[in-house]
């Protein structure tokens, strides 16, 4: 097998305006662990929000929707260890109370304050506990490595390390700076990841603009990752825009500066999710192409993406070109077999209906020796093509998940 | 862990006109396992087919397709250990070779032989040995238990045991006989499964009449079953009737009685499918009701079937109801989340959007002692209803498709 990367480091300087904390507030079983983070912002924010497709929807998301996109917004709260999902009204209730308690904390209201939950479905919130981490949280708050460190850690469920990435642009004379963190290791799947991520950015934006760059991002970041397949209940990324480092609203090419920073951002936090699968020795990268539109180059790559045949197969480093085939060959996308051509870490292994003769045991060694095998499936002479997270499939991820709940 | 069920027996009396052999052709690894089958009808039987709707599908497929709905067949050949799949042209004479070969086994034509293939995907068949497993099962065709086991063994590929059915139906005064076998233990998947099927009988049908109850079979059996997700470039099912038992094509009541047989076969053997899914301890029951229709059921059923966290939590026998009702939630079904109400081997989980208190050991213990794990999830109160099987995902299932090629 091979190795883990590093955690990406160089995450101050935050974002003007911004500060975060992130606490133990007990609702993990691990009591080591931090699982209240707070997102304090100085100035009011534009906020944005892309969310779940699934119709079981967990309350934050049901209250976050409501006030996204919006202006005016001054922090954001966040737990693991409980999803605050399949809670019905009381779940509302309680997401409510965990705004509006992060509110007094920020001298703001509720509805200035968005809410992110993740972890166990179907329990309610400990909300004596998650006040008591509000209130520790504000007491921390910071920007700078260790600040944001605990505050990417308390978003953690099973995921092995904290997921930031960061970046700054210009824009119209003004230098701006970027900070997002994520969390997701598996109910990854078909849309979006089960997953949480927040964006800060110290520019001015317009809520109209902020939700399209956002939604943007997330299509061709989160909704190109498939761990499991299991789209869950809570998935939300969120964008706060403070404007703390001056200027108006950006528009045209600096909004378009700050479009790029915010994908880029996202990508690389997508594809540490993959690379963080649960019990993952493998991140898969499916590259996808000559499909007639990129939604059809996105459906073959995900059903190859979710195949356990496919993962299994990377896990025990065998190039089983036909499984991958196959898997494409199911897709619900109309193709010519006989154009396939297929690479696995560069060498080629079918093409035109037939297999082709490689050194099988070369290709097996890339694949056991690296910790990204690369997928190239070339499907036609279309303008449609993707690039596409997934990881292998493990016993570890079995064991992981027939002991998480219990 | 909860005991296999025994190989049902009552498998003689075969229907009349049926002859049937298994022989070691030395295809597999493992050469003390059967992987040559032939079947010799002897009289020229109606047959029908019904096949895999991947776009890559096997030789095999591309042979028994042209040919079927149609009359005047002799017999099957069949082998496991290679696929015949992905191998473009050669591939394609390859089976009309196999055809051909069992054909001057049975003094019948190339044409008057369907082809089925199972195992490693993009290999070519090795004709030799073919020709010589026909050859020897050729003499030794027979109509007795010992007959029909060995035929059944010659379809396995990672199936631990051969799945067998048998069934017996009058109609207009005469008495008909019918058996089946399968396999499929993996790359069971949306659609059919991957599996072979071959299902004799002794009446006389119209082509027309076979092929029309055969689809129905399979729709409501093979298309109800999913162990991975993974729809196989080689899926068939063929059907044999050879009139052998007297009487003029059925018609009317005596049609549909033989349809009713033919659906009891494939459903068993469907079940038995899930129950040896590889690796599986536990087989999944998924009862969906209330859903607007009977394909709405299907889609929520299969989702919740291919979720690998759903399939985890039944092996760590684990209620956890969360991941049920999110996979139905992702399903691409429009439902009423607070009209569903989950029920988790008898017990009730879920009702009107939020958790109901329930004996979690108990529920657990439910799981863990059995080998059956039984979901009832109503999604609202429509008609659409469907019962679907699929297994759990254990650390044995990726040991051997990590394993399986190389």
């Amino acid at each position: 097998m091979s190795q883990q990367p590093p955690i990406p480091h160089p995450i101050a300087p935050l974002p003007r305006g911004f500060r975060l904390a992130g606490v133990r507030a007990g609702i993990k079983r691990d009591a080591s662990r931090e699982d209240v983070t707070l997102v304090a912002s100085d100035l009011p924010a534009t906020g944005a929000g892309v969310y779940t497709t699934n119709l079981v929807y967990a309350a934050p998301v049901a209250y976050d929707r409501a006030l996204t996109p919006g202006r005016g917004f001054r922090g954001i709260v966040l737990n693991s260890g409980n999803a605050n999902a399949c809670t019905g009204a009381r779940g509302l209730d309680d997401a409510r109370a965990m705004a509006a308690a992060a509110g007094r904390a920020l001298g703001a209201t509720a509805e200035q304050v968005l809410v992110l939950s993740t972890g166990i479905i179907g329990e309610f919130l400990p909300l004596e506990k998650i006040a008591a981490g509000i209130a520790a949280a504000a007491e921390r708050l910071g920007a700078d490595d260790a600040a944001a460190l605990t505050a990417a850690r308390g978003m953690m469920t099973t995921d092995t390390r904290p997921k930031l990435a960061g970046a700054t642009f210009a824009a119209e004379g003004s230098q701006y700076t970027l900070f997002a963190m994520a969390k997701g290791a598996a109910m990854i799947g078909p849309r979006m990841a089960t997953m949480l991520g927040v964006v800060l950015v110290d520019a001015a934006l317009e809520p109209v603009d902020a939700q399209r760059i956002l939604a943007e991002a997330a299509e061709e970041s989160f909704n190109c990752v498939s761990v499991d397949g299991h789209m869950s209940t809570n998935d939300t990324v969120l964008l706060l825009a403070n404007g703390a480092a001056g200027g108006s609203p950006l528009h045209g090419a600096g909004l378009a500066a700050c479009g790029r920073a915010v994908m880029g951002a996202c990508q690389s936090l997508a594809r540490e999710m993959a690379d963080d699968g649960e019990g993952a020795t493998h991140m898969i990268r499916i590259e996808v192409s000559g499909a007639a539109d990129r939604e059809a180059a996105r459906r073959i790559a995900r059903s190859i993406a979710d195949s356990p045949l496919v993962k299994t197969a990377v896990h025990g480093a065998d190039p089983n070109w036909g499984r991958i085939v196959s898997a494409a060959g199911y897709a619900g996308v109309p193709f010519d077999p006989a154009r396939l051509e297929l690479r696995l870490n560069g060498a080629l292994l079918f093409r035109g209906g037939s297999p082709v003769a490689f050194d099988e045991g070369a290709v097996s060694a890339s694949i056991r020796d690296a910790r990204e095998t690369i997928v190239e499936l070339s499907v036609g002479d279309g303008p449609g093509q993707i690039r596409f997270f997934s990881s292998d499939l493990t016993a570890d991820y079995v064991r992981l998940n027939a002991d998480y709940h219990t």
